[in-house]
């Protein structure tokens, strides 16, 4: 005999999913694995780590792994014009620092790092392990406006069916 | 007498509506202002515009104001790393060249263009006027993973209604 198979009936429709969707779901569904350099990189090496895993935000981290700045394209590019030697450059110099990172957590809402990423116009925020001490995050993944505009394609599918 | 306020019934529930809106939902409802250099301006001068406009692409018109090419701010951090001389290098050596750049319409949905966007790994699209003659793109506007990410803003917060 063939098997059974169809949809059910779950007392909702597909529209109703769809927005309780958009509305739960979390940054775990979503994030990227983190691209680190350390705090004494230069920022030659950050451009080369930069093209090599062809991402727009790297992170730096501390001796101790502990997030401590973070490195946009527009960092990179602004040091670069400048008729300065890359190879001497610490990142530590360019990078913008602790406390003025935007961080969020594994289960922070999805829209709410959009609202973020807007307000802050910036392109992507690092995933940290929850902690009370700003000055130990461990970063766990990254969160970027193409995860965000791969969000909204899946729930555009989602509302095809 | 106070006036009538209040929710009138549509028929469709806010949920069902809020499916619709983002499968219909038009480029033109979300699109930016391009930015524009001319084909004989220097990778220099490109890099500036992009720092003083604030925008991440930057789209490039030969002398008929028609599409000639895509500049990212990767392309200007590739070609700023090479130890040349920026005053020298025209646009057009280094920029992405007509046939090789996907474009959209205002009329484009949305979410075909976050696809595009996805698939193709680039950060924005220039929007241009309806046209058959590839050689005569006229560029009318930009739409970027930001543009993106503020739709799905605004879905979510039309959810919470």
């Amino acid at each position: 005999a063939r098997p059974r198979v169809g949809y059910f009936y779950t007392g909702k429709t597909s529209a109703q999913l769809l927005t309780e969707k958009i509305r739960q779901i979390q940054v775990k569904e979503y994030l990227s694995m983190p691209v680190l350099v350390q705090e004494d990189a230069t920022v030659y090496d950050a451009i080369c780590t930069m093209f090599l895993e062809d991402v727009g935000t790297l992170f730096v981290v501390n001796k101790h792994s502990k997030l401590a700045g973070v490195l946009s394209r527009k960092d990179l590019l602004r040091a670069s014009m400048g008729n300065q030697d890359l190879n001497s450059i610490p990142v530590s110099i360019i990078m913008t620092r602790m406390p003025n990172i935007t961080v969020c957590s594994k289960e922070d809402l999805l829209v709410e790092v959009a609202e973020k990423l807007i307000d802050k116009q910036i392109d992507a925020l690092p995933v940290i392990k929850n902690s009370t001490d700003e000055d130990a995050f461990e970063v766990i993944g990254r969160i970027t406006k193409t995860n965000i505009t791969k969000a909204l394609v899946d729930f555009s599918g989602d509302a095809i069916i």
